[in-house]
């Protein structure tokens, strides 16, 4: 796979954003989005799926021009509409509003309505983290997701992020609620690899990690089983209630996936300094771990980020050619 | 099993906390919260904890005496120390005032240090549900969990809530970071019953479903394999950060689970009449879902309480006769 450099990858981004129509800063933080999602590895929502949501404003589910705007509050609880704009900008803009609630209240919170994909969701944890507050959000999705003891898709996989400050390396973890993700199962498959451990049903209805046997019958498993099943559910209600914006059921009949709702909170913390201190002696402990096998290693969220992170800075980002040169050609 | 009456059980609780110094509006409600989760069927963390709560008051790590007093906050953050008081008495008062100061100012939030096990967390879930706002709180624990790719337990399993009012009966996940506790791996195995899913590791090293083989091993699974376990790590930090309290690693450090961080966010809903709707709404796109077998059952979190509670109030509470002639001895 060739190796792209950061800012080519960003260049590139930024010029098609523009092309469409997107004001410079605008365009600028779009395209940075995309591209930090790569140079982090995580593919399937930088490069990958740039020009899906090209596609996306061409069909007129994204309106690259539209921004939040607030209606309506209970105090330092805010209420923003995305007017359909780029996920990954009204995400961005959201937490921005809520760290700086954050940093005037201790506590602060924006829920979104009517926005889109937000793309790498642990994005607005770095983003919270990086600002020096805990940041912690979570949108919800299109129901892909049967629930612990149905068949078919009731729940979102509903991703859920926690961003912590850390001088040498923010602690984020970005977890959907499915073991693992569609687009997982098909990199497994095309790979001919099974899954680590069973991530769904077969057409028996037995435990399989046969990504494709999976992928025939749709029924994925949640994490922990009822656990994740309930936690969906949950998670869904928050966001619908807060936002007043549309829930899992909502987006399901509209057939695509737009128009979604999120909440993103933020914590200011006491003490930065002894924070961090904390920080590094419970992952201190963590890191004493004696290891379960040869093969082994212990991490903690955003440990394989950081690594991955350095090293596409270095090399250049891997990037899939059938991804790529669909960029260029737009 | 006998069944006693709720009053009955209730007013044995409250006798015995009397007895021990607590004063009368203390006493009533540290009684409640304990019957009533045995009436809302956490048998565990009812009747059958009660004894070893006495004993800890006996031992000197709880103070019957002691309540939480604020220490500090940042702006609608606040900061509580609990003072070594009772668990469950601590993380009522912190999520009243969490409620308080949602209700006031949309969002609210309480930081609690230096407190004991709080017994149910889902207790505090309904608490924030029953006074009409979306409640959200966790507790770190004594390191009881092996992380991902570890052996040894440096996690805690960091029981996560959240409350959602809703007329006709509220949503309420409460959910430990660990696929199954101890305590339901013990009851397993006198039940002479296999897990209905691996929830843990046999002594070669194997995923098993045998409850006994491990409590051998002490490798007990964190729920969604990875994710639960980084899950885990980060929650901890949230809630020893937060409070400036211990992390589980300090708490470990003890020897006995004592002196431990907990949060308590509250969150105002927009519009409660209309939420209630939209909770209805999700609940009955959930119930739709085509079920997996004749003997599954898509429930949501909470709805089997309400079941429990129904039966219990009515029929009397199963009493484990050696938890309850303790009491009585009390």
């Amino acid at each position: 796979m060739p190796r792209i450099p950061y800012d080519r990858m960003y260049n590139e981004f930024s010029r098609v954003l523009l092309k469409y129509g997107c004001t410079e800063d605008r365009a600028d933080l779009c395209a940075r989005l995309f591209a930090e999602t790569s140079r982090d590895g995580v593919y399937s929502h930088g490069l990958n799926r740039f020009p899906a949501f090209i596609q996306g404003i061409k069909d007129g589910y994204i309106d690259i021009h539209a921004g939040p705007a607030r209606f309506g509050n209970s105090g330092i609880m805010e209420r923003w509409d995305g007017n359909l704009g780029p996920g990954n900008l009204n995400a961005w803009y959201s937490m921005e509003r809520a760290v700086e609630l954050a940093k005037t209240h201790g506590l602060g919170g924006v829920a979104l309505r009517n926005t889109n994909h937000w793309m790498r969701g642990g994005s607005y944890g770095w983003q919270a983290a990086e600002a020096g507050v805990i940041g912690l959000c979570w949108t919800n999705t299109i129901p892909n997701l049967p629930p612990w003891g149905g068949k078919d898709a009731r729940l979102g996989n509903n991703p859920f992020v926690i961003g912590i400050p850390r001088a040498e390396g923010h602690v984020v973890i970005d977890m959907a609620m499915s073991q693992f993700s569609y687009g997982k199962l098909e990199s497994y498959r095309l790979n001919e690899k099974q899954l680590p451990v069973a991530g769904g049903y077969d057409r028996q209805g037995e435990f399989t990690k046969d990504p494709a046997a999976i992928e025939q019958t749709g029924r994925v498993l949640p994490i922990g089983y009822w656990k994740g099943s309930g936690l969906a559910l949950v998670l869904d209600m928050v966001v619908s209630l807060l936002s007043e914006g549309d829930a899992s059921y909502q987006i399901g009949e509209k057939g695509e996936e737009y128009g979604i709702s999120q909440i993103f909170l933020a914590l200011a913390l006491p003490d930065a300094e002894g924070g961090n201190k904390q920080v590094n002696a419970i992952l201190n402990f963590l890191k004493q771990a004696e290891i379960a096998s040869a093969e082994d290693e212990v991490f903690y969220p955003g440990e394989q980020t950081l690594r991955r992170r350095a090293e596409n800075l270095e090399k250049g980002i891997p990037a899939d050619s059938e991804y790529w040169d669909q960029v260029l050609a737009l």
